[in-house]
């Protein structure tokens, strides 16, 4: 019996859509994500050969698994258009690089892990999930934006006063920057303070407005995402609400033609 | 005089809807909070006698309690349906369990402290605000699940890369973990980041990144119960302030109704 | 010339009232928070006597002006229902007592530290903020006694398991609560942990389990009030905006009337 | 040919609005906090020249871009009504003053750094988020006053009572709010409290109420900000929705309109 395209596009197609193949696709990802964490740990050596059986099988069936959704797709052009489409394909294709060599085992490790990303790929409110929160991000684009200019003013005055109190904090821009994220998680900031406050008794100044500046920011960055989300639920719920009831409006254009109907009794 | 069953039932009915006998129990939980919070200093002789006087009270006035609630209940089958009336059952019986044994001691004072429990099952606002707090859970089970996966990736990743540097907070995937919740907590985590920096300059990327990854999700969770908490409220509200008042869709009926009677008025 | 007490009453309101004596009494309190702030440096023996005489003053000064407020009061039992001037009157009175003793000088400090609470029942948005915040309470009190139900039993717990680890820090059920709010607060979580660890390799879920517990009860808290918040403003706000304008209702009645005066109109 | 001062200024405006312009305005002050950066690392000599190369030009475009703003400007009066004007020729005016002297080198320096503040002048949206922060503020003002109020008092009574104990931490009110701000922070405040706490056993106490007091504070701030905000899209929304349909008693006026129509029908 020969499969024309067509017949095996529709049965790999009932395959994809098929429930217990799903279920089997996220039960070798938990597999996969099982053997990741069991690699952390110090292994037997008949271990350690049994994870590399799983890592062949794996790969194998992701191969398979990317295909039979490729193959299914009837739209080529259209498959690679989705974003999970390409990651999930990018991360098997890099997982099939054989790498022999010691140096690159580790980044061999690191490029499976994210196979557990594909988690996010597979379960729809996952990746619904993932959807609103990228949605929500050029929202925020200018809080963060002003966030990072505060940032960068800081760290270049820090860096200006402070270089030669504590090079290792202070060093340079780049360091500074990432000292103040110190300072705004609130870790440790008294220490860093306390030191620079005996070379100048009043860059305590610095410190605080540095921390209310970021609250804010921090602050109005929050509030802009609750009111996007709740604006959102109203919008539709009062679309939800008013649905196929009549406006107000509606009920004026009925009261007039009633005025009509009784203006034309009166002249009769 | 002989009780029939149902007078029984009747009696104990009446006993356990009494205010007094509910403020009663109330008070032996208390007395029993106490006893537990006093074990916890050193007692003298006299008053270690009283408190193992007074354990030996407790459990019976709970077991005698959970009897009467049992006898007033018509249908004993819906008594175990209740989640509150099989825990409560469960602390009475085992701490029924006769321990000799020292080392088995602290088990049974362990038992004891999760009496204190029992005042959730037996004032009704608590009640309510648990059985909320669980109706709310299934909800976040999703974005729970994603800040999972961050969690179990990032693990995986740290500890293939910082293992050889610290085994104390990277020696396993579930040691990780652990490193990675005190991250997110803010907790020294620069005495952390510091240390793997000095091997890998770069591994600042990977804390920011889970930093902002998990309060991102974590922000997204609070968001998430606020947004279906004040949508349960305005729901109801709406409801509430609109009950018994005619919808626009009854007003255009009724100016419908009017036209009619005009064109009938007309046609006369 | 005499004055009838009605007269003096009246005085005094008018007094009370004036925009000018307000200001007054708030740049004397103004002075008082600033002399207590001055007290916790080091003075020199003239300034010293300075605030010696400033302290006799101010005492006066506060005597006088709760005096003028009892006088202007026509109704001299109201003025003792309000809190805010029995806090007043318990502050100037304590102030009074003569204190010579050196180690009751201390107490005599403190004592006027509250003065500049003063502010508070002075400057009435203040007062409102605080009336506000006190009319939140109740509502968040199960939530309360549900946090303290949780930190006791923890507690409770951990004085029975980890005692003998560290005394300092698990002694009895007091200082474990302290210990559990530090945990709370994440104020080196990590330390207190990992000497329990070393004992106990599991006591991580016991820190887990508090801090998602705790931090969930907190959150309850915080939406509690916003929902309060939020309702209140919505309910002022629907008040505001229905105000004088008819209801759906109404308009169903005139609706109503139309129909009985064309239906009259059709029998005659 | 000769220009006349209208022409002049025609010109000048419609280069201010070219979008050109405006883009090489924002990428010119880049380029100047890029030197910023730049400076803070160790440099080359030749680097340093180029660097002062720079300094030079930026410091003459920025002159000229103010003048072209300014003549541009038909109400020379409004130019200075504007804050962000106002700020943006402080900043270039000061950057103007030569400084020869190697002391004020680091103020020259540091005078550059707020350069990269006219990114927010420059970019709009970056305005307008400044600007409803600015409008935020006096909403807030009497929460800021009442915290003030619970910093000042309890840094008083902690003065006056732990000075002895640890002057570092104690010393002075000023001092003492200091310390404050760390333990409303939650910074090592068991260090702070521990210290105390051998002296006065019960200063928990302080310490515990000081953080509820804050934490209380802070959160009535924050949801008076949440709050506002929902509160002016609200009413943005709501006057959105109707505008421009008929209101309820628009109706009531048509229905009353109806009932003389009819009352007139009846009498002829």
């Amino acid at each position: 019996m020969k499969l024309t395209t067509n017949q095996l596009q529709a049965q790999f197609q009932a395959l994809k859509e098929n429930r217990l193949f799903e279920f089997f696709v996220i039960f070798i990802i938990i597999i996969s994500a099982l053997e990741i964490g069991a690699k952390t740990y110090t292994l037997s050596e008949s271990t350690l050969k049994l994870t590399q059986f799983l890592d062949i099988f794996i790969t194998l069936f992701f191969l398979v698994e990317i295909l039979i959704r490729f193959v299914a797709e009837s739209n080529k052009k259209a498959f690679f258009k989705s974003g999970w489409n390409v990651f999930d394909t990018l991360v098997v294709l890099i997982s099939l690089i054989p790498i022999d060599d010691s140096e690159m085992a580790l980044l061999a490790r690191l490029v499976r892990v994210f196979r557990v990303l594909r988690m996010i790929s597979v379960v729809p409110e996952l990746r619904i999930l993932i959807n609103s929160l990228l949605k929500a991000m050029p929202q925020l684009g200018y809080v963060m934006l002003l966030m990072f200019i505060i940032f960068y003013i800081y760290a270049a005055v820090g860096s200006f006063l402070f270089q030669s109190i504590n090079p290792v904090l202070w060093g340079n821009i780049a360091i500074s920057m990432l000292t103040l994220f110190r300072v705004m998680t609130f870790e440790d900031w008294t220490d860093v303070q306390y030191e620079t406050m005996e070379v100048y008794p009043l860059s305590w100044i610095y410190y605080l407005t540095f921390i209310f500046l970021t609250a804010f920011a921090f602050l109005n960055m929050v509030i802009g995402i609750v009111v996007n989300v709740m604006e959102d639920e109203h919008a539709k719920a009062r679309a939800l609400e008013h649905e196929g009831e009549p406006t107000l409006a509606d009920l004026k254009v009925e009261i007039r033609e009633l005025k009509m109907m009784i203006s034309e009794l009166k002249k009769s």
